[in-house]
Parts: structure tokens; sequence; C-alpha cells
């Protein structure tokens, strides 16, 4: 059979879901990971272990595959172009993936285009991080490098011009954005195929916690019809003017005025679209895998009337397998997914999905196997 | 963390999917396999090629693993006790497995235990099969060795003593069964923890083509529930009389005067199962590996109101990749499941599941998909 090498940059445990998925499509997997500990690095058979900034291990690892795609947005960008110079598909390609990486880029793109954004310039010191706020509404004001942020790293909310030292203390370009007043978090995930074929998964709802997401509920509760077409319609477009190719998740201010603005870009699949594995007839992780072949994708349409994922968190105790049975027997439609990494206080371990009619008990559900697991209840 | 290792002999489908099914889970999954090229040896992590029939071999692969179980029912009783005594938990154990591995020592149970089964009994010669047939309402008469047979093979329907004479060559032992008159075969599959917890999946109708199973219907369409229920108990009341752990698969037949008889048993996920990867809201093979660890059972009940598998055999081409693409097209819903298996005219090489509210919707999208995967549709 000529079924395609789906090559992985990164073995975390969005790899370790990809692989997953990938098996009943009858794919071959091969991973690049940085140790053989990594989470998908003890469930795929083909693994390179080797260091993803070198070009000679990416280029010796992209040899045999058919197309190489990425569990996190590192990669340097002249080592994508250097593997496509070589003529191995990279999806999504350096051009795009660019904007994944850095915020300066995303925001200059997104501005071009006419995606609403907060307001935001990149800014030169703590005294041009005052006259930032001073042009607008006054502090606070967020910080963020333009480069290797997430989960709350790389991210700073400054009150004052002093408290805005730390953030130029890398030497690296930072942003500054207005502090949106947003009633809530949205997601909207696409997924885009080289063919230009595109699907939107529901709009979400994305509970953050210390920077962290914490709970995501499909689809986005309340939501009014006209904003959940628009932010579809936002993400798709985003999609095809920055040539995706793969998931894209479009992180969204709600804000209370009811506008939505453009928070974050990741193009892999993303934490918000976790809930799809089990609450939508293809999952993010499928299609992503479609995408990157460029096979015609996969209904995107959820299976329940809700999904609630809630991620599970690392607590003080290093072992979550006698809690796991207990939630196991708690409630036994529970959907655990753990990711084989070790407990560490605050580390994503694993996360759980629940679903069903009634969004109280598929919530309350959701929240008291992720806190059983953690720790932090103890019934 | 402490999650365990399953260890599964075998590498075929069965453990590839029982393996997609345990990455969620967190456990640790090793495999023993023939050769490389087996389907679940290529997307495993931990792989030892071996001969599942050489203790030692056996022996070794058990080290390091909390449990072993299978994807097939051909490992040696003795190895398997050997095992044991090592102190590896074999599950399912020699004791409950000998009654799928020999369909003599089954049907000796089955009537111990008060189980309707066939009209059988151990044959020794033509001459003897003639007064077996003569015993009851004469030819045609089913012969089997009680040993290795599966999908059609080691499986005759003889119309005299003459066509008899076959079964005898190999020298082992032939059971004769009456050729009962089915309206339809049945299939219950049932999951039994080591503690005693059991769950029952949905009965489902099973349909052959030329022995080898080729449609099921989640739930069977119009089986009354008294029926529906008389079966389950009956699949339940095997396991726990049998002591099976794991998965239970009994096929059954559906009589014209309305009892159902115990066809065959598996102890392993089976083919009659494969709709519950999509169907159901928790897999035959995430339910095996929860029993196998002695883990509290998930949920056995459908997701949707019907679930159709259709099996998709090798046709006379082999590069099945073009097929798969047009029909991921044609349908966004159908899930695929594809076992990496070199296409030959016959063989099992995937199997497509489709689910909805109409069932001549659902059973047209399966057939046609497995169809035209195969090559007897083309459009």
């Amino acid at each position: 059979m000529t079924f395609p090498v789906v090559g992985m940059v990164g073995g975390g445990q969005l790899a370790r879901m990809t692989h997953e998925a990938g098996i009943p499509l009858g794919i071959r997997f091969k991973l690049l990971s940085d140790t053989p500990q990594d989470s998908a690095a003890q469930v795929v058979h083909d693994v390179v272990i080797g260091d993803y900034r070198d070009l000679d291990t990416l280029r010796a690892f992209a040899r045999g595959c058919d197309v190489i795609t990425f569990d996190h947005e590192h990669v340097p960008t002249e080592h994508l172009r250097a593997l496509e110079a070589d003529g191995i598909p990279v999806r999504p390609g350096p051009d795009a993936l660019v904007h994944a990486q850095d915020k300066g880029v995303m925001r200059a793109k997104l501005d071009a285009i006419g995606v609403p954004c907060p307001r935001h310039r990149i800014v030169s010191d703590p005294a041009d991080v005052a006259a930032f706020a001073a042009e607008g509404d006054g502090f606070p004001v967020v910080l963020k490098t333009v480069r290797g942020g997430y989960d709350g790293k790389g991210v700073w909310v400054v009150r004052s011009a002093e408290e805005a030292a730390e953030p130029f203390r890398a030497g690296v370009p930072v942003l500054a954005e207005e502090k949106v007043d947003f009633v809530r978090e949205l997601a909207a995930n696409v997924v885009r195929s080289p063919h230009g074929q595109a699907v939107a998964y529901p709009v979400v709802e994305s509970q953050q916690v210390n920077g962290v997401c914490d709970t995501v509920i499909a689809p986005a509760p309340g939501l009014a019809e006209e904003l959940a077409l628009k932010a579809e319609e936002l993400a798709l477009r985003i999609a095809k003017e920055l040539g995706v190719v793969g998931h894209l998740a479009v992180e969204l201010f709600q804000t209370r005025d009811g506008r939505i603005l453009v928070n974050e870009l990741a193009m892999r699949p993303h934490n918000s679209g976790h809930w799809s594995q089990d609450g939508a007839i293809t999952s993010q992780f499928a299609n992503h895998v479609r995408a990157v072949l460029d096979l015609p994708l996969g209904d995107p349409r959820p299976r329940a009337r809700w999904t609630v994922m809630v991620n599970v968190l690392g607590g003080d105790y290093p072992d979550m397998y006698s809690a796991y049975l207990h939630c196991m027997a708690r409630d036994p439609q529970l959907k655990i997914h753990m990711y084989g990494k070790d407990v560490k206080p605050g580390r994503k371990v694993g996360h759980v999905n629940t679903y069903g009619d009634d969004l109280d008990d598929v919530l309350e559900r959701a929240r008291h196997a992720a806190g059983y697991l953690r720790g932090t209840i103890t019934e």
C-alpha cells in the first residue's frame, strides 16, 4: 500500500494524540522527539531522538517522510525553508507558521487584513510602555515577548512604567497590548487543507486559570449565533489569508461591548480543541492529519449537545493511579486522556472529557474528575 | 507514575486497535509480534519480535509486564500455566481460554452449565458422522476441527458420509454439529474484570459472507427486548461460569422458532465489537484493557441509534489509497479503520463504521465505502 508517512516534530502530548488519531487512518507516523521519555515517544513506533534546532537532524528525520508537521511552533523558520528547498512538504509552511511564532508579525498581518485585535504596538523600553498606555486608556498594559511565550510564560500585565522593566531584560522585542475588558475568552478552531478545503469546529468557551487553559465548553454557552458565525468566518479567513495548512486555533476575547478580538494564534492541534476527541464526529487530531496529507476533511460537527474538557494538572501527590481508578468507578462515562508524563505541581499531565445534554452535570463531572486527579478534591 | 504495563501477545489488528485505545488510558503497551510488518508492530513503541509458541520467548516478553493478554487464542495452554506459575497475571487465564481454544471443551462446558447449543458430539470417522446425522434430522452436518479454526477455516458443511472424509485427514479431533436452521446470526459482547464487574454491549446482528464476518448492525434490528436480554444474560453467565477476564464475544444463532443457540466463543476483542469504537461510549478495546488491569469498566451503551460496521476486504487492486481518498470525500462522517496490512484478495485489511438515525442510510454508507475500497463498487 502507498499509505503515506507523516513526520511530526516534537514529542509532547499533541504528537501523542495525533499518533493515536493516525492509527485508524492507516498512515505511518514518525516522530522527532527530544528524549525517549517524552509523551509521544512512549507510544510511537518510529521515534528519532534528536534536537529540532539542528538542521542536519531535521534533514535526516525528514528523509522518508511524505510531509512534516509539528507538535509545537519552535522550529526555526530558516530550517523549515531549508526542508522545503529539499523538496519536503512542510505543513503548515514557514510563511504561515511565522505568524504563530512571532506575535509582532502576527499583529502586523492581522492589521493588514482587517482582523480586529486589541490595540497594540512594539515597544522599546519602559518609557515607551508609558507612552503606549497614555495613547489609550492608560495602565494596565499587557506586555509579551514576540517569540517563545506560551501558557502565561512570556506575558506580563503591568500597572506602571516601573513594573515594565522585566520584559526588556531578555533583549528580545516586546509587544504592548491594551488589557482588554473581556466577558470571556472564546476559541475558533478551523482546519484547512492545501487544496483549500476548510472546516470550522463550533466556537468554544475557554476558561483560563493563572494563564493556563483550565476548562473548555463546546459550544460556548449562550453565544449569539451571529457572533459564533462571525468568529468562525474570522478564523476561516485568517487560515486562508495566512496560508495555514492543518489545524488553526484562534483564541479570542469576547468584549463587554459585544466585539470579538483576536488574542493568539496556534497552528497545530490545540488545547481548546481537545473536547473534539470525544465530542465531535472528527477530532482535531484526525483532521490535522487529513489536512497535512491533503486528504478530504472529516465532519467537525459535535456529537453531543455539550462537551466539556478540563485539564488535569499535577498536584502534590506524584502517583495518580489510585485517583484515576476512583474517577473511572465514579463516572463510567468519563473519558480520561493521560499523557504518560511525570506529575509535577501545575504541569499538564492529561485532560478529561465529558458530554451530555445537561451542561451543569457535564461540567460538574469533568471538574470533579480533574480535581480528584490533581488532589484538590478528595470527595 | 505507577501506570501499569500491558503485554499483548500477537501483532494483528486487534492488538493495533487495543494499543490505540490504551494511549488515552496512559498505560504502557508492550507487544509480542511474529514479524515487524505485523499490523500492530507498525504502531506500537515497545515491540518484541518472537514466536509465541516458544516458552522462553514468552517468559522473556512477560518480564516487566503487569499483565499478559492476547490478540489471538493460539498460545499453548501449558505455556500460559507456566507464566502463571512465574507469577504473571494472564488474562483471560488458561482455564478460561481453553474454552475458546478447544471447541470440544467449550461444548462440554456449555452443556454442563445448561447453555443452549446446537446438537453436537465428537465424531471419530465418516461412518460416525453418518450415525450422528441419523440421530437427528440427517444431513447436512457441520464438522469442525476442535482447535485452530477461524473465519470459516477448519469448518465443513457435509451432505453425506462420503463428503466427510477431509476433516479427519489432519488426525485431530472433529466435532459434529447439527446445521442450525437460523434466521440470522447475533453476537453478545460482554467484558468482565477480575473483581467480577461486568458490562454487556447491545446485542448485534452479524452477517457473514463465505464464513467471514461482513456486516455488523448495532443493535440487532427488530430483536425482541426479551430475546436481547436473554442473550446478554447468557453471555454474562458464560463469562462468569468460565472465569473469563476481558472481552468475551458470544456468537449466536437466532433460530426460526425463536431460540438462541451458542455458535462460537472468542475471548478477546472481536470483529462483532468493532462498531463500538465509534458507536459506544466505551469501545470494546478500551474496556478490554480496563478489564485485564482490573480497572472499573466503562459504559458500554451506544452513542447513536444505529451503528454499522462493514469489513474492508482486499480486492484485486493492491493500492487502496485513492479509493480511501474518494470515500473520505464522499462521506465526511465515515469512520475508516485501516490495519496497515498489504492488500490480498479476501484478506481483512480494515473496516468502516457509520452511525446515525436512519438504518438504511447508515447501512448504505458503510457498504458503499467498504465496496469502493475493495473495488467491487466503482461508483
